[in-house]
C-alpha cells in the first residue's frame, strides 16, 4: 500500500536540504565557539572557502542558484528544543555541564550570518564577514554544502540501478577498510569526516558501520547531530582559526610571538581533560616546542596535522621527554588526510610507545574514487579559513607549506618570528 | 509518516511465502510439460530431490515444519488472469501462441500435487508422485524453496547492518562479473539461475543488474515471473528428464537405444527455430552423436551441459563439419557450472567458429561465497530428478560419470546399450 499523504507531502519541497540542523557541524565549532563568546565577543573575523583542487572547477557544475538555495536555507535554521535539550544533558568526555548557560542561550537565538557569492574563474569565492562566534559557524556547513552539490552534481547523471551499485561498492569499501582496522590493538578511532563528506545520509550511515564494526573502539563522531541521532559520544578539540585569529590581533612581534601560547592558556582555564590537545603546527611544530612553556607538558596530548605523521610523532615523544614526561603516558591524535594504510603504518610505528588516537575524515565518509569514471566524486581539499581579525590578515603557515595562507609580506614577517624554515612541501590529497 | 496500514497488515503473515507464483519456474519446465500432455498425458513419474553435497545437512538447519509450511504455500497457488494473459498473448522466442488452448487451460486449472517428505541422516527426502505432467511442476519450486530456506536459516543469526553489507558485497560481486562480461564480443548470455537462487528477490535483482549492465547482450531468464514483470524474454529449451523418461518406458534394448531420438522427434514437431537445440549427454555425448540420424544437423544448436565444456565444444564442431554442417551457423549453449573465467575461457576459445550462448545459473544467482564465515553460503548441489516412470527405473548417465543417476545394474545396461565408457569423472561444485 502506498502512503498517499507521504507521496504528495514529498512533492511539496522545493529544494533537498544538505545542511537541515545547527548541530550538524562538528562538536570542536561548538567548544570553540563557547571560548570565543566568553573571551573574543565583539572580534569580526573574516573567513572564506578556498578550494585547494584547483583543477576541479567547482563552479562549472555546481550551480550557483541551487548554492544560494541550500546556503539560504542553512539560514534559515534554529536550534530545537530538542537540540538544546541535548547540549545542556548531555555528557561530552565524560563531563556534563560542558556548555555554559549563557552559551547555549546564545546558541538557541543564533542564525547563520549573511554570505558573500561570486563565481570566478570556475570556482566560488564565497566569504562570511561579521562577529568571529558567528562566521565561525559556517565553516562546516558552508563545507559540507560545497562537498555534497558536486557529488551531487556527478551523480545526478546516474541511472538509478547504477547508483546502487555505486553505494554497494562504497560500502563494501568502508566496511573493508573497518575490517583492516579490526585487529589493530588498542584502537581508538573516531569519525571527523562532516566537511568533506559525500553527504549527509552518507556519513550517518559511515557512524554506523564504524560503530557495528568496531564496537568500543570506535570512539565516536565530530558530527554533533548523528550523535545526538544515533547516540554515540561527539568528539573534538579545537582548530587553527584560534591561534590564527590572536596572531593577528597580536600588537607587535613579540606579543605575536606569545599568541599560539596564549590560545592554550584561555582553553585550559575552558576545558579539561581530554579537551586538553595541542595542536602545534600553525606556524610550524618544531619552533612552537621549544619555545613552548613547561607548563604545557601537562596537556594530555597534541594533535599531529599538516607535518608527516611518523616525524611528527617522533618529535612530540622526544618532546614529551626531554620535557620529563612518559610519552606513554600521552595521547597522539593523527587526524591529517588520513586512509587505512596510513593508520596501519603509524599503528605499526607507534603502538606501545604512545596512546594514539585518530581522527579519520575526508577518506572515511568521501571514498567514492575510482566509482564514476574519471576523478568525478575524487574528494577535493576544500577548505574555509580566516582571512583576517579586525581587519588584520590571518596567517597560517603550517608544517607544510603547500597549507600557508595569507600575503606574502605576512607570512615572511610570521617565518621571522617563528623562525620557521626549511620546510618541505607535501602535495595535499584531501 | 508511516503507513499504519501496511505495518499492521505486514503483522499479519503467517509465512513470508518463498514461492508466490506457479510462473515463479523456468520456462523450459512450460514447454515440456506441453510436450508431456500432448503425448505422454497418463504416465507416471517419480521425482526425487537429490543433495549431492552431502556435506550439507540441510535437514540440521532448515526446520522441517518451515519447509512444509512453504511446499503448501507453493500447493495452495493457481495460475493468476494475468499469469495467463501472458502466457496467452506474449511472443516467446519471436513467436507468438507457443502455447496451446489446451495446455493453457489445463495449467489454469493445475495445482501442485501431494509431496512426501521425510528427514534421513540429515538430508530431506522429498518425493513426488503422479501424473508426470503434474510431478515435473515440482522441480524448480521444491529447489528454489531448500535453497531459500537455507540461505534465511543461515542469514538468521546476522544483525541489520551485516545484512547490509553481505548484500553490498554480493551486489559489487555480481557488478563485478558483468563488468567483465561487457567486453566479450557477441556476447549472449541469459539467466538459468533460478532453481539455485540465494532467493528470488535476489534472482530478480541479478536479472536487472544483467540487463541494465549487458543492454541487448542479455539474452533473458528462465525464470517466467521475473521475464513477464521486468518484460524480458523467457528462455530455456529442454532437459534431461524427457529422453530419460522415454529410455525408462523402453520396451526393449533396441527401443532404449532410439528412445534419446524419440525425444527429438516429438519436439521438432513441437518447436521450431531457437528451440531445436540438442541436449546430447544424457547417456554419453559421443555415442548420441555418432548415432545420431542426419535429420538432427538441421537442428539450430547445441547445449553443452556434463562435458567438459571445451571438449564438449570441439566434439560439436567435429560433428557439424563431419555431416556438411557449417559449424558457424550453429549454436552452442554451455550451461554446467558456469562463473566468469569459465565463460572468458570458452569465448576466448570458441568465439568466431561458433554461435554461442551462455545459460548462466547458479553462481549468477547465488554467489555468497566467503560473505559469511565459513562454508554457510557456499552454493550446493542438489537437484530434482526422475527417479521412476511407470514403475521402471529411470537412468541418467551424463559426460561425468558424478552426475549418474539409477541403480547400478541398470547403468551396467544403459552404458552398454549406449556403448558408455571410459569416462571421467569431475567434481561437481553446483
Amino acid at each position: 500500500m502506498i502512503d498517499l499523504a507521504t507521496r504528495v507531502y514529498n512533492h511539496t519541497w522545493k529544494i533537498d536540504p544538505i545542511v537541515r540542523s545547527l548541530l550538524d557541524t562538528d562538536f570542536y565549532k561548538l567548544l570553540m565557539a563557547q571560548t570565543i563568546l566568553r573571551r573574543h565577543r565583539d572580534t569580526r573575523v573574516t573567513f572564506g572557502i578556498q578550494n585547494r583542487s584547483r583543477s576541479v572547477r567547482l563552479a562549472d557544475f555546481v550551480d550557483e542558484g541551487e548554492l544560494r538555495e541550500q546556503l539560504d536555507h542553512a539560514r534559515s535554521l534554529r536550534l530545537s528544543r530538542g537540540e538544546s535539550t541535548w547540549l545542556r544533558g548531555n555528557a561530552f568526555y565524560g563531563r556534563r555541564r560542558m556548555f555554559s548557560a549563557e552559551f547555549i542561550e546564545w546558541l538557541e537565538s543564533f542564525r547563520l550570518p549573511e554570505y558573500e557569492l561570486e563565481a570566478r574563474d570556475g570556482q566560488y569565492v564565497l566569504t562570511f564577514h561579521g562577529p568571529w562566534v558567528e562566521t565561525t559557524m559556517w565553516e562546516v556547513p558552508a563545507l559540507a554544502i560545497l562537498n555534497e552539490l558536486r557529488s551531487r552534481g556527478v551523480l545526478r547523471g546516474l541511472a538509478k540501478f547504477e547508483l546502487q551499485v555505486l553505494y554497494a561498492r562504497a560500502m563494501t569499501r568502508v566496511w573493508e577498510k573497518i575490517e583492516r582496522l579490526r585487529p589493530l590493538p588498542d584502537l581508538s578511532i573516531a569519525d571527523f569526516g562532516t566537511r568533506r563528506r559525500h553527504g549527509f545520509l552518507w556519513q550517518d550511515w559511515c557512524v554506523e558501520a564504524m560503530s557495528a564494526g568496531l564496537g568500543p573502539r570506535f570512539l565516536g563522531t565530530s558530527n554533533c547531530l548523528i550523535a545526538l541521532r544515533r547516540e554515540v559520544e561527539a568528539v573534538g578539540t579545537n582548530a587553527h582559526e584560534l591561534p590564527m585569529v590572536y596572531a593577528a590581533l597580536a600588537e607587535d612581534d613579540a606579543a605575536l610571538a606569545e599568541a599560539p601560547y596564549d590560545v592554550l592558556r584561555d582553553w585550559q582555564q575552558d576545558y579539561a581533560g581530554n579537551l586538553l590537545v595541542v595542536l602545534p603546527d600553525t606556524y610550524g611544530t618544531t619552533g612552537f616546542l621549544a619555545h613552548a612553556p613547561d607548563w604545557m607538558t601537562a596537556w594530555t596530548g597534541m594533535r599531529i596535522d599538516s607535518k608527516e605523521p611518523i616525524e611528527g610523532g617522533e618529535e612530540a615523544i622526544a618532546w614529551w621527554r626531554e620535557r620529563g614526561s612518559d610519552p606513554r603516558t600521552k595521547l597522539a591524535i593523527f587526524s591529517d588526510g588520513l586512509d587505512i594504510e596510513g593508520i596501519e603504518r603509524i599503528h605499526a610505528h607507534f603502538h606501545g610507545r604512545i596512546r594514539i588516537g585518530y581522527g579519520w575524515g575526508t577518506l572515511l565518509t568521501n571514498d567514492f574514487r575510482g566509482l564514476v569514471p574519471g576523478a568525478g566524486l575524487d574528494p577535493i581539499s576544500i577548505v574555509c579559513k580566516v582571512i583576517e581579525a579586525n581587519g588584520r590578515p590571518a596567517v597560517k603557515i603550517s608544517d607544510n607549506p603547500t597549507k600557508a595562507i595569507g600575503p606574502a609580506e605576512e607570512i615572511a614577517r610570521y617565518q621571522r618570528v617563528f623562525g620557521t624554515g626549511g620546510q618541505v612541501a607535501a602535495p595535499v590529497l584531501v
